[in-house]
């Protein structure tokens, strides 16, 4: 059995780190410098790169059947959550994406009408950014659909916002609503039909909040920032976990996502540890000036950083429990 | 039923094409440009990035059942060919690597060891060619192990050496021997059983042609040039397609890899058509001082460029075969 996915990168983040140490003394190159600011464990590893502007790189992917399923997801879906997923996590840095690559493995019998349908729901969000597609690989899958995209993006020198600035006494923010994603999936696992993408919009065509954060970089307002990818609780553990700081979450503030026909809030649950959202989490000092609202997405305070290691719930009464980050956690 | 790889190749560029025209006038930013310069199709996507450098951007799956079986390559070897693939891209256009990328999916059975044996091999290699592993991607595979990586390299500012460059009269050349590792592959699929990596390195542990390629680019020798990953005749029709020429192969000057214990040549349909060997193919001016050797590689002429499409073999007695691209290629 491979080790849990946070020690499993702890471990590799260690032995990269040795091999890098080792090779610093080299490390090019004629105004362009690739040495890693970060280590590995952010949303993107953040390169130098040049005097004004830092590099941010990012793969994900996105595997039939772990990621979604063929009968579920429309190609148009499976391609725009794929790139979705790379776009999401500059975004959560605070960047701007520049350009994308894909590797794509294909099953044999594969029809090419959906290749051509997973790109044009691709190249859809690719030009919404102002993205390019510029290279990739392609190879034979003996399984799925196997795809993993990289994402290029940039941002002004030193200006990343990483995991680990949250200090005790900062707010913790949400972008839009929670949830709305892993209840649909719920849906779709109880129900074993199709939904129409329509109604469901946040789960099958997720918008990667780009735009906001780089509102939010701009105006120096987070101290720590990631994307909502693996469900609140787990993605607020990295946070806690890589600044060094607990947390107090106020559940009856956190905005639920509303899904269905007619439109329903999601239960506690899913926004408490669904993923998939593709929102941004993060904190900013007590005293920061805080928008309502960026680019019509609502921002919402949802609780603040503490002192020590845990996070906990705190309800209205002031009652008290543990929250566990319970969100998805691959090989779990 | 998926299109062949390079029409499928052809196809995405285009639609990518149109997107990222749609989207030239943003492309920030800053003093980085990440504009592509080359299109879809070369060995790397090569970027402005700055003043005085361009970027080399590759990614490359390395998947179990397509790229390698875990009954037959140690854990090391398959770490090892995961990042040679990338390198060997980067070297294919005369760069230096800088830093990698990789993401892996894991089933949920396989031993840690496994894991811990698959990054020795990689990390070795890594340190060899001062590059460091900067960040990634895991996730949970439902088949195989599944990995991709992805390289970033530099080049001077419009040196990348591009498979589009080969002109009638220029010769054409290889690096080191070939066939090795094509050879290696049919004996341990007709044997059904382990070889000793040591007695097989070429397979099994191939060395990318880094150094020879800067070399070959800082003396400005090499007109086009590509790596031989899918095979010599396959790898030489990209050239040649790139380029609108076409290629006479002269067999007898084709360097055989030896294999085994004692070593013996591989036959020359290996040599022709088998991939995975990593070395270079590039073409230089007819009136070019091309080396024997660089770094301790040898390199061979084998023929020239013709005007034209096709590709000949054209032996000593000057007889002349068509000679068609039959490596390996995906979905085929």
């Amino acid at each position: 059995m491979p080790l849990p996915e946070r020690l499993l990168i702890s471990k590799i983040a260690r032995a990269a780190g040795l091999a890098s140490e080792r090779s610093r003394k080299q490390k090019l190159s004629r105004k362009f410098n690739a040495r890693p600011i970060t280590g590995i464990g952010d949303d993107c590893a953040v390169l130098r790169a040049t005097a004004e502007t830092n590099l941010l790189v990012t793969t994900d992917f996105s595997l039939e059947g772990t990621h979604f399923r063929r009968e579920w997801h429309p190609p148009e879906s499976v391609g725009h959550r794929c790139l979705a997923r790379g776009l999401s996590d500059i975004g959560a840095m605070g960047g701007e994406p520049l350009t994308a690559f894909l590797s794509l493995a294909l099953p044999p019998k594969i029809p090419q009408q959906w290749v051509d349908r997973f790109f044009r729901g691709l190249l859809k969000l690719a030009r919404e950014f102002g993205v390019s597609l510029a290279g990739g690989d392609t190879a034979q899958s003996e399984s799925g659909v196997l795809a993993d995209i990289i994402v290029i993006g940039a941002v002004p020198k030193g200006r990343a916002v990483l995991r680990s600035g949250a200090k005790p006494g900062d707010r913790i923010y949400v972008t839009g609503a929670l949830g709305g994603s892993a209840a649909t999936l719920n849906l779709l696992f109880s129900k074993r039909k199709k939904l129409d993408p329509k109604t469901f919009p946040r789960h099958f065509f997720p918008m990667p909040r780009i735009r906001v954060g780089t509102v939010l970089r701009k105006n120096k307002i987070p101290s720590a920032m990631i994307d909502i990818s693996d469900g609140l609780s787990t993605d607020l553990s990295h946070i806690c976990e890589m600044s060094g700081v607990g947390a107090e979450i106020w559940p009856q503030a956190i905005p639920l996502a509303k899904i269905g026909k007619p439109a329903a809030p999601v239960e506690l649950k899913f926004a408490l540890h669904g993923g998939d959202d593709y929102e941004l989490l993060f904190t900013a000092p007590r005293n920061t000036r805080v928008p309502r609202e960026i680019n019509g997405v609502t921002l919402t305070c949802i609780g603040e950083i503490v002192h020590g290691g845990r996070m906990l719930l705190v309800d209205e009464s002031g009652s008290r429990a543990i929250l566990k980050p319970q969100g998805w956690e691959h090989f779990r």
